[in-house]
């Protein structure tokens, strides 16, 4: 996948921020990449770039219109097409993140022909995998887990990676998802692959390393407990073989999302990662928890921090806060 | 889907029978729509049918030529093209039922076009789902699971189908899988969806139902304890949203089909069951275990059963030998 920089992100009708967190997650992780966003009348969200229509970001050096939703099901809004289609007239390749190929909209298809740009769907897989085989491989592998979707699990696994790399860890953040994708130029999104391959590619993306000490760090998918999605969730654990896991948690939530389930605790997600994981990895512990505090202030945020580390016995810390040291202190003590 | 009967049953150079589930399954459940098998020289296989070759079966009055294979992956070997190409040409249909597109091989796509023969990829979803909502849904559902794959729970769920009906129960067979499908008629391939949709996939299989006490009676897939397929079966736990379950077993088997993995015990299957189903049905529970006796004599068979009761306190039998009116037993004890 090649895309060509700077980017315009299109948040559409976006009803909230959550709906927008491929976008958000370029600005957070890439943000000189990134000119400004567009937003229809109706949108509710913001990843605070400027605002600017397809010719004003062509106008200000924009090659690429990033398709920066990222709703349930992957659909694509039959609203957007004339904005995609203006995009590509402004003289902007479209990228999208959906489960749907752009060109599968003639309007867009059109357009794209047209204007002599190019689309790129970077969820649709561009090669097959084999089913898994639970083979041990060389290396050693963290995954982020979640009681829910939306947690911070990528975040929590570039935060991982960085502070890996400061400290001189032979480290890889591997992207499952596409805006892990859009952030590190590579990966596989494994929601997107045909189910009984999902722990194939994902045995695909942290192929054996080649030394023992090396760390794939693995964007984690759902939640073992989400009634939509745990089924990703397990073939990515199976396929992932984590010696270790991160569990990522947002306090103030109260059902999961898109459904009326209730979050699961922390300690149902560990057990039954545990449970689970085992299978491909006997060794498998829980080394954190990273929860997501943006919703207390510093005094609260460390309270509970605090209270989860006594009641877990694990590292607790919100990786964008505080950082993850703590974590990789208990990985190290681990070992 | 509209396939022309009776069937040739391709077995290709199959080298065991097990690879040859789909062609056995449909000769098991549906004898008298197919005309014959054909056999490359090196099959080791055998679903005990007249050997013919295309021609043959076509004087005989064969319609459709059916892929009976199901290996791991699904795939299409390069050695069965000019097979299907000469199915064609002999002026019989082809269907298929692994996950690549009969007309993705371009000697096959030109055969068909140049004979006018239909190709059918049945386990290719024609239809897009939602993803899964764990919302409950009237009526009641079993599930059959495994300790592994090719176990025997689509063969469970034919005979509970038959057995409920036989008693006057309103049920109906929901078919997960190619074979599956090939035998009802309807259905959908659970591992050929899109990753996010197998639970929505799985919803969409066994609707709401008109009354309370309709049964759907739904074929399991794979083994939540298999390192390449646990997270189809995850999910289609989670969208089955089952009343009840019965394991089913293979007791001679050692390792797990494909893979290196030693086989879980019922216990192991029984509890993650729960574990993870009580999700979408808190009252989820297990009814009985169907095993696969095959390789054991009549007494064998009988004590093997009884230690599974006593060791369980479930309803333990062999579909296809003992009939499973334990199974319902012990559904109208629970009820």
């Amino acid at each position: 996948m090649e895309l060509k920089r700077p980017f315009l992100l299109f948040l559409g009708d976006a009803a909230d921020d959550l709906t927008v967190k491929t976008a958000a997650g370029i600005v957070d992780w890439r943000k000189s990449w990134c000119v400004g966003q567009w937003r229809l009348s109706e949108c509710k969200a913001d990843v605070h770039l400027d605002d600017m229509s397809p010719s004003d970001a062509k106008a200000q050096g924009a090659e690429t219109m990033i398709v920066g939703v990222a709703n349930a099901g992957g659909i694509l809004k039959e609203s957007w097409i004339s904005s995609i289609v203006e995009a590509l007239e402004a003289g902007l390749d479209v990228a999208s993140g959906l489960h749907v190929k752009l060109e599968a909209f003639p309007a867009i298809g059109a357009a794209a022909k047209r204007t002599g740009r190019s689309l790129h769907n970077v969820r649709i897989p561009d090669r097959t995998f084999l089913t898994g085989m639970g083979t041990k491989r060389r290396g050693r592998r963290l995954l982020t887990v979640g009681t829910d979707c939306c947690v911070g699990k990528k975040y929590t696994a570039l935060s991982l990676e960085a502070a890996m790399r400061a400290k001189g860890w032979d480290a890889d953040f591997r992207a499952t998802g596409q805006t892990g994708i859009f952030i590190s130029g590579r990966g596989v999104a494994v929601d997107a692959v045909l189910a009984d391959f999902i722990s194939g590619a994902a045995e695909w993306i942290s192929p054996e390393a080649e030394t023992e000490s090396h760390w794939d760090v693995i964007e984690g998918q759902g939640s073992l407990l989400h009634p939509g999605f745990a089924g990703v969730s397990l073939g990515l654990l199976h396929g992932s073989q984590p010696d270790v896991f991160v569990v990522c948690h947002e306090p103030t939530r109260k059902t999961m999302r898109g459904v009326q389930a209730p979050i699961p605790t922390i300690r149902d997600v560990i057990d039954l990662t545990i449970a689970c994981g085992r299978l491909t990895n006997p060794d498998i512990k829980c080394v954190g928890i990273a929860a997501n505090t943006q919703a207390l202030d510093e005094k609260e945020a460390r309270d509970y921090l605090a209270s989860l580390t006594s009641e877990y016995d694990l590292a607790a810390t919100d990786p964008l806060r505080f950082g993850v040291d703590v974590i990789l202190e208990r990985i190290q003590y681990e070992a």
